[in-house]
Protein backbone atom coordinates (compact mmCIF):
# COMPACT_ATOMS: atom_id res chain seq x y z
CA UNK A 1 0.00 0.00 0.00
CA UNK A 2 3.49 2.21 -0.74
CA UNK A 3 1.60 3.79 -3.23
CA UNK A 4 -0.65 6.12 -0.98
CA UNK A 5 2.21 8.40 -0.39
CA UNK A 6 3.94 8.85 -3.84
CA UNK A 7 3.60 12.74 -4.94
CA UNK A 8 2.19 13.74 -8.05
CA UNK A 9 5.45 14.80 -9.82
CA UNK A 10 6.73 10.90 -9.49
CA UNK A 11 3.68 9.89 -11.05
CA UNK A 12 4.17 12.21 -13.48
CA UNK A 13 7.41 10.81 -14.11
CA UNK A 14 6.53 7.05 -14.46
CA UNK A 15 5.36 6.74 -17.60
CA UNK A 16 8.57 8.40 -19.09
CA UNK A 17 10.70 5.52 -16.88
CA UNK A 18 7.52 2.87 -18.62
CA UNK A 19 8.91 4.36 -22.17
CA UNK A 20 12.38 3.95 -21.42
CA UNK A 21 12.50 1.00 -19.84
CA UNK A 22 9.86 -0.36 -22.77
CA UNK A 23 12.94 0.85 -25.30
CA UNK A 24 15.52 -1.43 -23.22
CA UNK A 25 13.63 -4.47 -23.67
CA UNK A 26 13.04 -4.17 -27.08
CA UNK A 27 16.76 -3.58 -27.66
CA UNK A 28 17.40 -7.04 -25.48
CA UNK A 29 18.90 -5.06 -22.24
CA UNK A 30 18.09 -7.09 -19.18
CA UNK A 31 19.29 -5.21 -16.41
CA UNK A 32 20.50 -1.59 -16.21
CA UNK A 33 22.35 0.31 -13.18
CA UNK A 34 21.15 3.78 -12.36
CA UNK A 35 23.48 5.38 -13.38
CA UNK A 36 23.61 4.20 -16.72
CA UNK A 37 19.64 4.79 -16.79
CA UNK A 38 20.27 8.57 -15.58
CA UNK A 39 22.84 9.49 -18.83
CA UNK A 40 19.81 7.43 -21.09
CA UNK A 41 17.15 9.80 -19.30
CA UNK A 42 19.21 12.44 -18.34
CA UNK A 43 18.09 13.01 -15.11
CA UNK A 44 20.43 12.09 -11.68
CA UNK A 45 20.94 8.73 -11.03
CA UNK A 46 19.87 10.12 -7.43
CA UNK A 47 16.68 10.63 -8.25
CA UNK A 48 15.73 7.59 -9.99
CA UNK A 49 16.75 5.91 -7.27
CA UNK A 50 14.47 7.97 -4.99
CA UNK A 51 11.87 8.13 -7.29
CA UNK A 52 11.71 4.11 -7.67
CA UNK A 53 12.23 3.23 -3.90
CA UNK A 54 8.58 4.68 -3.38
CA UNK A 55 7.77 1.32 -4.99
CA UNK A 56 10.16 -0.87 -2.77
CA UNK A 57 13.54 -0.25 -3.97
CA UNK A 58 13.85 -2.85 -6.85
CA UNK A 59 17.42 -2.18 -7.27
CA UNK A 60 20.00 -4.61 -6.20
CA UNK A 61 23.38 -3.11 -5.46
CA UNK A 62 26.24 -4.41 -7.56
CA UNK A 63 23.25 -5.38 -9.78
CA UNK A 64 21.25 -2.45 -10.87
CA UNK A 65 17.87 -2.57 -11.49
CA UNK A 66 16.16 -5.84 -13.71
CA UNK A 67 14.43 -3.96 -16.64
CA UNK A 68 11.48 -6.81 -17.54
CA UNK A 69 10.75 -7.10 -13.72
CA UNK A 70 10.78 -3.34 -13.33
CA UNK A 71 8.65 -2.64 -16.44
CA UNK A 72 6.21 -4.99 -15.58
CA UNK A 73 5.79 -3.31 -11.72
CA UNK A 74 5.38 0.11 -13.26
CA UNK A 75 2.84 -1.25 -15.43
CA UNK A 76 0.94 -2.16 -12.85
CA UNK A 77 1.30 0.66 -10.78
CA UNK A 78 0.03 2.28 -13.79
CA UNK A 79 -3.23 0.24 -13.85
CA UNK A 80 -1.56 -1.08 -17.29
CA UNK A 81 -1.79 -5.13 -16.55
CA UNK A 82 -5.94 -4.50 -16.74
CA UNK A 83 -8.02 -3.49 -19.87
CA UNK A 84 -9.66 -0.72 -20.38
CA UNK A 85 -12.15 0.34 -22.73
CA UNK A 86 -12.50 3.81 -24.27
CA UNK A 87 -14.94 5.60 -26.40
CA UNK A 88 -13.67 8.57 -28.56
CA UNK A 89 -16.40 11.14 -29.09
CA UNK A 90 -15.49 13.35 -32.58
CA UNK A 91 -14.83 11.21 -35.55
CA UNK A 92 -12.61 14.02 -37.22
CA UNK A 93 -8.98 13.51 -37.89
CA UNK A 94 -7.97 13.52 -33.95
CA UNK A 95 -10.42 11.15 -33.40
CA UNK A 96 -8.95 9.24 -36.56
CA UNK A 97 -5.39 9.55 -35.23
CA UNK A 98 -6.16 7.88 -31.47
CA UNK A 99 -8.52 5.39 -32.57
CA UNK A 100 -5.46 4.01 -35.60
CA UNK A 101 -3.05 4.52 -32.61
CA UNK A 102 -2.47 0.41 -31.99
CA UNK A 103 0.10 1.03 -29.57
CA UNK A 104 -2.42 2.33 -27.02
CA UNK A 105 -4.22 -1.52 -27.30
CA UNK A 106 -0.54 -2.67 -26.42
CA UNK A 107 -0.90 -1.31 -23.33
CA UNK A 108 -4.68 -2.31 -22.68
CA UNK A 109 -5.95 0.83 -23.87
CA UNK A 110 -9.12 -0.89 -25.89
CA UNK A 111 -11.07 1.67 -28.24
CA UNK A 112 -14.33 0.31 -29.00
CA UNK A 113 -16.37 2.67 -30.64
CA UNK A 114 -16.32 6.28 -31.70
CA UNK A 115 -19.34 8.62 -31.80
CA UNK A 116 -19.63 11.62 -33.97
CA UNK A 117 -22.75 13.60 -35.80
CA UNK A 118 -21.77 13.83 -38.80
CA UNK A 119 -24.02 11.66 -41.46
CA UNK A 120 -20.74 11.01 -43.47
CA UNK A 121 -18.67 10.11 -40.74
CA UNK A 122 -21.60 7.72 -39.27
CA UNK A 123 -21.40 4.46 -40.10
CA UNK A 124 -17.91 4.47 -41.12
CA UNK A 125 -14.95 2.27 -39.42
CA UNK A 126 -11.74 3.14 -38.67
CA UNK A 127 -9.64 -0.08 -38.18
CA UNK A 128 -12.53 -2.65 -36.79
CA UNK A 129 -13.80 0.67 -35.10
CA UNK A 130 -17.30 1.79 -35.81
CA UNK A 131 -18.74 5.64 -36.05
CA UNK A 132 -21.85 5.35 -34.19
CA UNK A 133 -24.11 8.44 -34.17
CA UNK A 134 -23.72 10.81 -31.36
CA UNK A 135 -27.67 10.15 -30.13
CA UNK A 136 -26.84 6.87 -29.37
CA UNK A 137 -24.29 7.41 -26.74
CA UNK A 138 -26.37 7.12 -23.86
CA UNK A 139 -27.84 3.93 -24.95
CA UNK A 140 -24.16 2.50 -25.89
CA UNK A 141 -22.97 3.44 -22.67
CA UNK A 142 -26.02 1.27 -20.96
CA UNK A 143 -24.78 -1.53 -22.55
CA UNK A 144 -21.27 -1.69 -22.80
CA UNK A 145 -18.80 -1.26 -19.81
CA UNK A 146 -16.95 2.30 -20.88
CA UNK A 147 -13.87 3.18 -18.83
CA UNK A 148 -12.66 6.14 -20.46
CA UNK A 149 -14.32 8.98 -22.93
CA UNK A 150 -12.01 10.56 -24.97
CA UNK A 151 -13.34 14.16 -26.21
CA UNK A 152 -12.01 15.45 -29.72
CA UNK A 153 -15.15 17.57 -30.09
CA UNK A 154 -14.23 21.40 -30.38
CA UNK A 155 -14.81 23.11 -26.83
CA UNK A 156 -18.36 24.80 -27.75
CA UNK A 157 -19.61 20.90 -27.39
CA UNK A 158 -17.31 19.36 -25.04
CA UNK A 159 -19.21 20.87 -22.12
CA UNK A 160 -22.88 19.42 -23.15
CA UNK A 161 -21.24 15.80 -24.17
CA UNK A 162 -19.18 15.35 -21.10
CA UNK A 163 -22.06 16.35 -18.76
CA UNK A 164 -23.98 13.53 -21.02
CA UNK A 165 -20.83 11.11 -19.86
CA UNK A 166 -20.67 11.69 -16.44
CA UNK A 167 -24.72 11.16 -16.56
CA UNK A 168 -24.23 8.22 -17.65
CA UNK A 169 -22.02 7.11 -14.90
CA UNK A 170 -18.50 7.64 -17.04
CA UNK A 171 -15.88 8.03 -14.63
CA UNK A 172 -12.73 9.21 -16.81
CA UNK A 173 -12.32 11.87 -19.53
CA UNK A 174 -9.22 12.33 -21.86
CA UNK A 175 -9.78 15.71 -22.97
CA UNK A 176 -8.69 17.64 -26.21
CA UNK A 177 -10.92 20.38 -26.14
CA UNK A 178 -9.81 23.34 -25.70
CA UNK A 179 -11.00 24.06 -22.28
CA UNK A 180 -11.89 23.16 -18.83
CA UNK A 181 -14.39 20.90 -18.25
CA UNK A 182 -15.60 21.83 -14.56
CA UNK A 183 -17.48 18.36 -13.65
CA UNK A 184 -18.11 17.08 -10.20
CA UNK A 185 -14.77 16.04 -8.15
CA UNK A 186 -15.14 12.02 -8.42
CA UNK A 187 -14.69 12.39 -12.11
CA UNK A 188 -11.08 12.11 -13.64
CA UNK A 189 -9.82 14.63 -15.92
CA UNK A 190 -6.18 14.27 -17.88
CA UNK A 191 -6.32 17.56 -20.81
CA UNK A 192 -4.41 17.76 -23.15
CA UNK A 193 -4.39 21.39 -24.37
CA UNK A 194 -2.28 21.60 -27.94
CA UNK A 195 -2.45 25.18 -28.35
CA UNK A 196 -1.09 25.30 -24.50
CA UNK A 197 2.07 23.38 -25.18
CA UNK A 198 2.35 25.11 -28.50
CA UNK A 199 2.28 28.72 -26.79
CA UNK A 200 4.61 26.97 -24.27
CA UNK A 201 6.83 26.77 -26.95
CA UNK A 202 6.77 30.31 -28.32
CA UNK A 203 7.19 31.77 -24.97
CA UNK A 204 10.52 29.77 -25.01
CA UNK A 205 11.31 31.19 -28.37
CA UNK A 206 10.55 34.95 -27.57
CA UNK A 207 12.67 34.75 -24.42
CA UNK A 208 16.34 32.89 -26.31
CA UNK A 209 15.84 36.02 -29.02
CA UNK A 210 15.32 38.34 -26.02
CA UNK A 211 18.29 37.47 -24.50
CA UNK A 212 20.23 37.24 -27.46
CA UNK A 213 19.14 40.91 -28.34
CA UNK A 214 20.61 41.69 -24.62
CA UNK A 215 23.83 40.19 -25.47
CA UNK A 216 24.57 42.67 -28.70
CA UNK B 1 13.26 42.83 -18.32
CA UNK B 2 11.32 41.40 -15.60
CA UNK B 3 10.24 38.14 -17.85
CA UNK B 4 14.19 36.30 -17.05
CA UNK B 5 13.05 35.87 -13.59
CA UNK B 6 9.89 34.20 -14.06
CA UNK B 7 9.85 30.40 -12.50
CA UNK B 8 9.00 27.74 -14.82
CA UNK B 9 5.30 26.98 -13.06
CA UNK B 10 4.34 30.30 -13.99
CA UNK B 11 5.44 29.80 -17.18
CA UNK B 12 3.17 27.07 -17.62
CA UNK B 13 0.05 28.70 -16.12
CA UNK B 14 0.37 31.40 -18.42
CA UNK B 15 -1.52 30.21 -21.24
CA UNK B 16 -4.25 28.73 -19.21
CA UNK B 17 -4.89 32.49 -17.85
CA UNK B 18 -4.55 33.24 -21.92
CA UNK B 19 -7.40 30.98 -22.71
CA UNK B 20 -9.71 32.08 -19.91
CA UNK B 21 -9.01 35.92 -20.71
CA UNK B 22 -9.93 35.11 -24.27
CA UNK B 23 -13.49 33.76 -23.62
CA UNK B 24 -14.01 36.41 -21.33
CA UNK B 25 -13.49 38.70 -24.04
CA UNK B 26 -15.79 36.52 -26.02
CA UNK B 27 -18.51 36.96 -23.14
CA UNK B 28 -18.61 40.58 -23.10
CA UNK B 29 -16.39 41.08 -19.98
CA UNK B 30 -14.53 44.27 -20.02
CA UNK B 31 -12.97 44.00 -16.47
CA UNK B 32 -12.34 41.41 -13.25
CA UNK B 33 -11.18 40.75 -9.94
CA UNK B 34 -8.51 38.32 -8.86
CA UNK B 35 -11.71 36.49 -6.73
CA UNK B 36 -13.80 36.50 -9.93
CA UNK B 37 -11.20 35.04 -11.89
CA UNK B 38 -10.15 32.85 -9.07
CA UNK B 39 -13.80 31.03 -8.52
CA UNK B 40 -13.75 30.68 -12.72
CA UNK B 41 -10.36 29.23 -12.67
CA UNK B 42 -10.51 27.39 -9.71
CA UNK B 43 -6.95 28.79 -8.51
CA UNK B 44 -6.73 30.90 -5.25
CA UNK B 45 -6.66 34.73 -5.72
CA UNK B 46 -3.57 34.75 -4.08
CA UNK B 47 -2.03 32.69 -6.70
CA UNK B 48 -3.72 34.47 -9.75
CA UNK B 49 -2.28 37.86 -7.87
CA UNK B 50 1.53 36.76 -7.39
CA UNK B 51 1.50 35.05 -11.05
CA UNK B 52 0.51 38.48 -12.84
CA UNK B 53 2.34 40.63 -10.44
CA UNK B 54 5.35 39.29 -11.99
CA UNK B 55 4.27 41.17 -15.01
CA UNK B 56 4.28 44.57 -13.16
CA UNK B 57 0.55 44.07 -11.14
CA UNK B 58 -1.87 44.72 -13.99
CA UNK B 59 -4.35 44.94 -11.60
CA UNK B 60 -6.12 47.74 -9.32
CA UNK B 61 -6.88 47.90 -6.06
CA UNK B 62 -10.82 48.21 -6.26
CA UNK B 63 -11.18 48.01 -9.72
CA UNK B 64 -9.35 44.87 -10.77
CA UNK B 65 -7.88 43.69 -13.87
CA UNK B 66 -8.74 45.07 -17.44
CA UNK B 67 -9.74 41.99 -19.10
CA UNK B 68 -8.21 43.40 -22.75
CA UNK B 69 -5.20 44.93 -21.83
CA UNK B 70 -4.26 41.87 -19.29
CA UNK B 71 -4.74 39.61 -22.48
CA UNK B 72 -2.63 41.12 -24.72
CA UNK B 73 0.30 41.54 -22.18
CA UNK B 74 -0.06 37.99 -21.71
CA UNK B 75 0.15 37.16 -25.61
CA UNK B 76 3.52 39.63 -25.44
CA UNK B 77 5.03 37.02 -23.12
CA UNK B 78 4.25 34.24 -25.16
CA UNK B 79 5.54 35.56 -28.31
CA UNK B 80 1.75 35.88 -29.47
CA UNK B 81 1.97 38.97 -31.39
CA UNK B 82 4.81 37.71 -33.73
CA UNK B 83 4.34 35.53 -36.80
CA UNK B 84 5.62 32.31 -36.21
CA UNK B 85 5.94 29.61 -39.63
CA UNK B 86 5.51 26.07 -38.62
CA UNK B 87 5.96 22.85 -40.57
CA UNK B 88 4.51 19.72 -40.03
CA UNK B 89 6.43 16.68 -41.36
CA UNK B 90 3.79 13.60 -41.33
CA UNK B 91 1.07 14.04 -43.20
CA UNK B 92 -1.14 11.35 -41.23
CA UNK B 93 -4.52 11.98 -39.31
CA UNK B 94 -2.43 14.05 -36.44
CA UNK B 95 -0.73 15.93 -38.87
CA UNK B 96 -3.88 16.73 -40.71
CA UNK B 97 -5.69 17.60 -37.48
CA UNK B 98 -2.60 20.11 -36.51
CA UNK B 99 -2.94 21.53 -40.10
CA UNK B 100 -6.51 21.71 -40.13
CA UNK B 101 -7.02 23.67 -37.06
CA UNK B 102 -7.59 27.39 -37.46
CA UNK B 103 -7.08 28.72 -33.98
CA UNK B 104 -3.30 28.36 -34.26
CA UNK B 105 -3.28 30.77 -37.35
CA UNK B 106 -5.09 33.43 -34.93
CA UNK B 107 -2.61 33.36 -32.79
CA UNK B 108 0.10 33.61 -35.39
CA UNK B 109 0.92 30.10 -35.91
CA UNK B 110 1.22 29.92 -39.66
CA UNK B 111 1.49 26.19 -40.56
CA UNK B 112 3.19 26.87 -43.91
CA UNK B 113 4.44 22.88 -45.16
CA UNK B 114 3.37 19.90 -44.62
CA UNK B 115 5.59 16.80 -45.88
CA UNK B 116 5.73 12.90 -45.80
CA UNK B 117 7.37 9.83 -47.80
CA UNK B 118 3.73 8.55 -48.67
CA UNK B 119 3.61 8.81 -52.47
CA UNK B 120 -0.16 9.27 -52.24
CA UNK B 121 -0.14 11.82 -49.80
CA UNK B 122 2.26 13.84 -51.52
CA UNK B 123 1.23 17.00 -53.93
CA UNK B 124 -2.45 16.83 -51.72
CA UNK B 125 -3.67 19.93 -50.09
CA UNK B 126 -4.79 20.22 -46.22
CA UNK B 127 -6.75 23.91 -46.22
CA UNK B 128 -4.06 25.40 -48.88
CA UNK B 129 -1.44 23.71 -47.20
CA UNK B 130 0.69 21.73 -49.97
CA UNK B 131 2.15 18.23 -48.62
CA UNK B 132 5.10 18.41 -49.98
CA UNK B 133 7.74 15.28 -49.97
CA UNK B 134 10.16 14.37 -47.74
CA UNK B 135 13.05 14.44 -49.77
CA UNK B 136 12.50 18.40 -50.35
CA UNK B 137 13.08 19.25 -46.19
CA UNK B 138 16.22 21.16 -47.19
CA UNK B 139 15.57 23.05 -49.72
CA UNK B 140 12.21 24.00 -48.31
CA UNK B 141 14.44 25.45 -45.05
CA UNK B 142 16.55 26.87 -47.16
CA UNK B 143 14.08 28.78 -49.22
CA UNK B 144 11.24 29.68 -46.53
CA UNK B 145 11.57 30.98 -42.72
CA UNK B 146 10.44 27.92 -40.60
CA UNK B 147 10.46 29.04 -37.04
CA UNK B 148 9.06 25.87 -35.58
CA UNK B 149 8.75 22.29 -36.87
CA UNK B 150 6.39 19.63 -35.93
CA UNK B 151 6.84 15.95 -35.65
CA UNK B 152 3.29 13.87 -36.15
CA UNK B 153 5.43 10.67 -37.28
CA UNK B 154 6.56 7.34 -35.58
CA UNK B 155 9.20 7.22 -33.28
CA UNK B 156 11.44 4.92 -35.60
CA UNK B 157 12.12 8.28 -37.90
CA UNK B 158 11.72 10.82 -35.66
CA UNK B 159 15.25 11.01 -34.24
CA UNK B 160 16.55 11.34 -37.81
CA UNK B 161 14.10 13.50 -39.11
CA UNK B 162 14.75 15.71 -36.10
CA UNK B 163 18.53 15.81 -36.73
CA UNK B 164 18.01 17.00 -40.19
CA UNK B 165 16.02 19.90 -39.05
CA UNK B 166 18.48 20.99 -36.51
CA UNK B 167 21.27 20.69 -39.47
CA UNK B 168 19.02 23.21 -41.71
CA UNK B 169 19.01 25.76 -38.65
CA UNK B 170 15.64 24.51 -36.97
CA UNK B 171 15.65 25.76 -33.38
CA UNK B 172 12.58 25.28 -32.35
CA UNK B 173 10.36 21.42 -32.23
CA UNK B 174 6.92 20.68 -31.65
CA UNK B 175 7.15 17.12 -30.72
CA UNK B 176 4.36 14.16 -31.04
CA UNK B 177 6.52 11.28 -31.59
CA UNK B 178 7.03 8.92 -28.33
CA UNK B 179 10.75 9.37 -28.02
CA UNK B 180 12.70 11.87 -26.66
CA UNK B 181 14.91 13.58 -29.51
CA UNK B 182 18.19 14.08 -27.40
CA UNK B 183 19.35 17.36 -29.44
CA UNK B 184 21.57 20.14 -29.03
CA UNK B 185 20.39 22.23 -26.08
CA UNK B 186 20.14 25.00 -27.65
CA UNK B 187 17.25 23.37 -29.80
CA UNK B 188 13.61 23.79 -28.13
CA UNK B 189 12.05 20.88 -28.08
CA UNK B 190 8.01 21.03 -26.39
CA UNK B 191 6.79 16.93 -26.49
CA UNK B 192 3.25 16.15 -26.42
CA UNK B 193 3.38 12.44 -25.49
CA UNK B 194 -0.33 11.66 -26.03
CA UNK B 195 0.68 7.84 -24.22
CA UNK B 196 2.11 9.37 -20.48
CA UNK B 197 -0.86 11.10 -20.80
CA UNK B 198 -3.52 8.00 -21.16
CA UNK B 199 -1.10 6.54 -17.99
CA UNK B 200 -1.60 9.35 -16.01
CA UNK B 201 -4.99 9.31 -16.50
CA UNK B 202 -4.91 4.78 -16.08
CA UNK B 203 -2.90 5.40 -12.76
CA UNK B 204 -5.61 7.85 -11.56
CA UNK B 205 -8.53 5.12 -12.31
CA UNK B 206 -6.56 2.73 -10.49
CA UNK B 207 -5.42 4.07 -7.03
CA UNK B 208 -9.60 5.48 -7.24
CA UNK B 209 -10.55 1.97 -7.49
CA UNK B 210 -7.39 1.20 -4.94
CA UNK B 211 -8.95 3.19 -2.27
CA UNK B 212 -12.67 2.68 -2.89
CA UNK B 213 -11.50 -1.48 -2.38
CA UNK B 214 -9.67 -1.08 0.81
CA UNK B 215 -13.18 1.29 1.84
CA UNK B 216 -14.83 -1.78 1.54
Amino acid sequence: MEEKEISKAVIRRLPRYYRYLGELIESGVERISSSELSSRMKVTASQIRQDLNNFGGFGQQGYGYNVKFLYSEIAKILGLDKKHNVIIIGAGNLGHAIANYVAFEKRGFIMTALFDINPERIGKKIRDIEVLPLSELEAYIKENEVDIATLTIPKTAAKEVAERLVNCGVKAIWNFAHTDLNLPEDVLVENVHLSESLMRLSYNITSVEKSREEQK
